[in-house]
């Protein structure tokens, strides 16, 4: 059940489908030489997978547990933080101003993976902490930032996101949590919020909650939310701890998996009132939440492609190692089930989605550091719309492929897999939350079809779709038979998603229901189509580099074997997929509430 | 987390398109009238969703637990299992000489379905009991009849099967367990046998292990292996109770799932040898275990069925119930989450497979019933083959649909589907059992590709893609969009599914990895294109009594709509799985071992 960060893999898709070397131009990336980054990823990989991983199975067997309004965690957590945070993992990609290391989102992103991969319930307390420390740097005072961000950095302190509520899952408009101001600049917090991740530990000195509450005056719905600070223990002005605020665990859940990371019940201001500052302006907390939200988006979509790793590594190593029946065309006798077909079939399957998935993450980190830190303010945005494009593609598309991943690594071990010792289990239990918490896959999808292909008339995914013909016309200029079919499914799959995205432009207006019927649909098309896009690119670099015969030959053969694969069983569904998107939806609709 | 059978639903089925009027006129079913039949599946819907529905998550919550060879099960399990009994339903469909009831399959597969969808944990222990039941009735000698089927059917013993080895999971040509001729008649055991479902309980009186083992000239291979009857406790001459048998439970599995229901490792002959009688002849074992196994296959197909069935109904009412986000196209306030698009097509994916993998399976057992009961042979013959190409594909593709059901249900939950006391979780744990035990959804393809398409050179296959063609001719002459959709994705795979079995016979002996590449999407393909059939024949029943102004309109209505759904949304994919069948081997097999 180890770990091993797959570093050949990462840097692959970092220096050749990335382009690390043009992000490294960036001014403020100047640090974020190759060199640099290939050091920086063997440090995490050492770290995740000597440190963190042998630390997943044990926190399954043996969860957090909550006692009297306190959380212990897993045995060897706390000590794991520690190291975590002394050897700088938590500030990665953080301003150096705050003691971060301030490299580029693509350097960040392998670690993040790894991190995920290795142990998913302990790197969540890490996932929601970045995220604390993105909504202060933007919407914080200067005083804010002083007091609080440099401690979450360094990990003194962790930080959680207070959303949601007992009558408001999704719905933020309903949040009924009160913020009382007191005069003196302060507030008082009465509420119950719930489904919060590390929102009790033992592994840090403070937690800090950002929490989502109404002021008096405040309009209804989501345009009155305002954001506040709430820590565990007050902060004094010299940044000493003060006293036990009023915000207090009242329970943790029994949940299917990440079973280590601690699901609070959260209780404010049961005792007088839990004493919280202000975030940014009045009533545009939600604002400053997506901000939180969007790092913690593609972060999870993270945790899909690192779980999907490790279950993917797991299963290899127990087909490698199983003996089992005669090979189909004959055998003299029992063989490793790697070499079943099936079990190859389900090996590719797994390898292949999680390398699609990975290089579509990583490309969009680089659009996101393009996005931040070009000099030409229309390159900027340029970029920031194509990131902010795949940004629910990676979060829906990589979960919802990683329980499938999760789910074919239980069925090659087999009996096996049922028994929870084996460990493949896990993950399928793990993956499960992934399609759900921050924005289930549908809650994803409306986003990808609101915001970003509506609003603007499908622009923004017709010029992704330019740049996917573009590959199309180079993979035509190879030969053989993988580069044919390689090209025919890609060419089929962006004609498949140009036709949705045009549905999708011309009837949300008209007809809402018919379009959203197939929302989720959607998404995963344009994650199949965009992820095998990346897969034609990786098998086009690896044709050059075998051209040219540099390198490790097995490894780029691997790659070209790899995109035929995904082209010909995961991008040929793309039609079908088509079909159900834009003829789909009167079966969908076809029944009134009754029928049910 | 009630479960309330779909008796109008099965009645359908069984009447409509299985045909209960037929099979109600063959020899021996003249006692299963269609009134009858009505009865006896209200009286098992009363039982199921009254006494052992309500055992389903307290027994995932206090398991079975083992203490010094003894195993406790969950509380209640034991005076439910006495009241399955006493009132007859372990007898339904087994000979009235030996005090079953002597029902059709047709009519005993509503109650299987019905008893899994209740408690999958609970009802195993029937399945298995089934299963020696007919292995007895098929090569046990008289005086073992007389001896062991009775009490089986009374529900005064229960039976296991016993395969699996520690070093054997599939590969039952692995059996190492010996088997020692003693001279009177009787053989000593000796050996390990892991995974025995129910090996041993605190339900009955006696348990009767049915083992595979070798005796001590037994030829290497599938060859050697005979069958013996290993008593829990031994059985004298007048049916009373003897000694205690050296067959020993040493232990039960820690397991992802049914976790009520004791998957136990038994240890033959530790004490001086577990004392056997040999059924049937020496070395035919495999053969009658393959019975055995047969029914189980088909009876773990309605398992999926039956907990998809349970998963959509608990979904379902989640989805009305929940108030959560306005709807998409504008409402006041927040709508049932049933009301978003997205939401809506999660349950009408759940269910459109559920009612899909229910008609193909009661159809399934007519043509069971046919084969069995016809008076002409020649017919009977036909019917057999027909049933036994289908067993492979109710048994693998039920259980694959309901994998994703279960998933589905989870995810209309939202983040309380994570949390394990809403039950959601549980089904999604439960599922990914189904696809492994009685042999994984490989075996199945493996048997689908071997014994059941390439013998007899797809002919079969071809008969049954001829009764698909003739459904498309009646969908024809149907008015409507409803209809002219469900005709042209069923003829779409209906074609696909030609050029598969085309594939598959021309290629298998020639590249038989190409083919078992792709084996398991054939299975996949063959359950959507024959469940696809079966929603066709039902919206065509259903359109003819909406034209006589017959019943209850909405309800078949919602059969043409679901039916609509399933082409549009399920149906559809076929084109792109014949794709990865015929043209996906090269991806499948383009790594070797060691590019893993």
């Amino acid at each position: 059940m180890s770990y091993n960060a797959p570093l050949k893999d990462m840097l692959f898709v970092v220096n050749e489908l990335a382009n690390l070397a043009a992000i490294n131009q960036l001014p403020g990336c100047e640090d974020a030489t190759p060199d640099t980054v290939e050091a920086v990823l063997e440090e995490s990989a050492k770290f995740c997978g000597g440190v963190v991983a042998p630390l997943n199975h044990a926190g399954d067997k043996e969860p957090s547990f909550w006692h009297d309004g306190q959380v212990t965690t897993t045995k060897g957590f706390k000590e794991a933080f520690r190291g975590f945070a002394e050897a700088g993992w938590q500030g990665v990609q953080h301003p150096a101003e705050f003691g971060g290391q301030g490299l580029p989102k693509l350097v960040a992103t392998p670690c993040v993976e790894m991190l995920h991969g290795a142990n998913l319930a302990f790197a969540l307390v890490a996932l929601l902490t970045d995220g604390a420390i993105e909504a202060l740097l933007t919407a914080g005072t200067d005083e804010q930032k002083a007091r609080f961000i440099e401690p979450l950095i360094s990990g003194k302190w962790t930080g959680t996101m207070n959303l949601t509520e007992p009558q408001a899952g999704s719905d933020l408009a309903a949040v009924r949590t009160r913020a009382v101001p007191q005069g003196d600049g302060t507030f008082k917090i009465f509420g119950t919020k719930i489904f919060i991740t590390y929102g009790e530990h033992d592994m840090a000195e403070n937690i800090i909650h950002l929490v989502l509450a109404r002021t008096p005056d405040a309009p209804p719905g989501v345009k009155g939310i305002s954001l506040f600070i709430v820590p565990k223990f007050l902060v004094n002005e010299d940044g000493s701890l003060g006293e036990r605020n009023d915000a207090h665990c009242v329970s943790i859940e029994h949940k299917l998996g990440i079973k280590a990371s601690p699901t609070a019940v959260l209780q404010f201001g049961d005792n007088g009132g839990a004493i919280g500052t202000l975030v940014g302006e009045e009533n545009r907390g939600l604002e400053y939440m997506f901000i939180m939200m969007n790092a913690a988006r593609f972060g999870v979509g993270m945790q899909g492609v690192g779980l999907a790793e490790h279950a993917y590594q797991q299963a290899v190593a127990f087909a490698k190692d199983r003996v089992q029946s005669r090979a189909v065309e004959g055998s003299s006798g029992p063989v490793a089930i790697i070499n079943h077909p099936d079990v190859r079939r389900m090996l590719m399957s797994m390898r292949s989605q999680t390398e699609a998935a990975r290089a579509l993450a990583y490309v969009g980190a680089a659009y996101s550091d393009l996005a931040h830190s070009h000099p030409d303010e229309a390159t900027r945005k340029a970029n920031l719309a194509i990131y902010e494009y795949l940004v629910p593609v990676i979060k829906g598309w990589s979960t919802e492929m990683s329980e499938n991943v999760a789910r074919d690594g239980v069925q090659v071990h087999g009996g096996m897999g049922f028994i929870e010792e084996t460990g493949a289990a896990q993950h399928y239990r793990d993956a499960k939350i992934l399609t759900i918490y921050e924005g289930t896959t549908a809650i994803q999808a409306n986003d990808l079809v609101g915001r970003k292909t509506v609003r603007d008339g499908g622009a923004v995914a017709k010029s992704i779709i330019a740049q996917v013909r573009a590959t199309e016309a180079a993979l035509a200029e190879k030969q053989g038979a993988d580069f044919a079919a390689i090209r025919e499914q890609l060419a089929a799959g962006s004609a498949a998603l140009e036709q949705v995205v045009d549905f999708v432009v011309a009837a949300t207006r008209a007809d809402p229901r018919a379009v959203f019927a197939g929302s989720v649909l959607y998404l995963k098309l344009a994650g199949i189509v965009l992820g095998g896009w990346q897969m034609a690119r990786a098998a086009l670099v690896a044709q050059q580099k075998l051209d040219a015969g540099e390198g490790d030959a097995a490894f780029y053969r691997a790659k070209i074997g790899t995109a035929r694969f995904f082209a010909d069983h995961v991008l040929s569904g793309a039609a079908g997929l088509r079909h159900a998107i834009v003829d789909g939806s009167a079966g969908v609709l076809a029944l009134e509430v009754e029928q049910f």
